[in-house]
């Protein structure tokens, strides 16, 4: 049996239900963890799961912050500084990963509350993650208010890229399942992936093959 | 041993070894199926990994285009009438849906050339796909064009909702790995989930317990 939703029902639904039904009906997220410290060396460390590719000459990604308290943060340090971390969870720190969306204060760093180390590269502000294994610093290029709902889309340049060798791929593919990243849906469910398969280029008169 | 790949590295890269280590390094995607059709009556479906959920009331998503040929006919399409559907996939399909990412021409209907099957909703323009289990309408409220990178950022309103009766949970969470839905990851692996734990709201003072 399928369940039929329309826009009345949506709008008068109870606040929690439709944010947890709105925010898993868009497919499964990319969920990473945004490092940044403020202009008195204060770290702030958040998860994020509105992270997505925006194109990659230049190398551009997209962040979706919602204007509550527990983004402020990560919004303020990344405006004052212009540099911030993104950072993949892998299974062993998803936990600790999801704690840092308490409503720590600002003097709290949420790296040293919920037991994740900060480290710096020469060159880049922000701190990383030590425990992650993909990760990449951004510089922020533009910054966008989305009026139709108050949320601030945010630019940034991908500067910096460290992964494990062994899973960057002599295609430039970065086997991010090999590296142990995880994915989630909705606001607070995390999924290991297991592949399916890598589908070679489409053109109109072939069938795609398996090219791994 | 870990690889770092710095801005200069990015900037002089080989174009396709670029697209693919940029487009596998934000994580795991949504990816979904977008059928439109134009003001004639002619049919599209293209294949997504840039959907993004933007807000929950009102419920909206964004959608990234980019300004090549085969994502043209869409962004025409929803230009012109309006109205979009976004339709998951599950791993029966995925090969047809990676397959609408071929250059058809205008003329020829994304669905049949792939064979997959549109099916009308009263009150919505676009087509869905009979074959997606968990799918949803929009109606196109904003465009942003993304002067950065030329892309152009849609925003959508989701006017109608159908997902299987029992993926819909109490809370709202819809359970989109029960209803078989894949995610992607880079320009061309598709992924099966396995669910880790679903953790509780995030509080300073108390460490996150598995609800599920």
């Amino acid at each position: 049996m399928k369940t039929q939703i329309n826009r009345d029902e949506l709008k008068n639904m109870e606040t929690r239900y439709r944010a947890n039904l709105v925010n898993s009906l868009g497919g499964f997220k990319s969920v990473v963890l945004v490092g940044t410290r403020d202009e008195n060396g204060q770290e702030n460390l958040a998860i994020f799961s509105s992270l997505f590719h925006l194109g990659a000459n230049p190398a551009l990604c997209g962040l979706i912050i919602r204007p509550d308290v527990s983004e402020r943060h990560t919004l303020h340090n990344i405006e004052k500084m212009g540099s911030y971390t993104v950072n993949h969870l892998h299974k062993d720190i998803a936990i600790k990963a999801h704690q840092t969306s308490a409503r720590y204060t600002k003097e709290q760093s949420e790296f040293e509350q919920v037991g994740l180390t900060p480290e710096y590269k020469e060159g880049i502000i922000a701190p990383f993650v030590g425990e992650s294994e993909v990760r990449f610093a951004c510089e922020l290029r533009q910054k966008i208010n989305l009026e139709i709902n108050g949320t601030i889309l945010l630019i940034g340049e991908i500067v910096n890229i460290e992964l494990p060798e062994n899973v960057l791929k002599s295609t430039g593919y970065i086997d991010i399942e090999g590296a142990g990243t995880i994915t989630c849906s909705g606001l607070d469910a995390y999924h290991a992936t297991e592949k399916l398969f890598q589908l070679s280029y489409a053109k109109p008169d072939l069938w795609p093959q398996q090219i791994s």
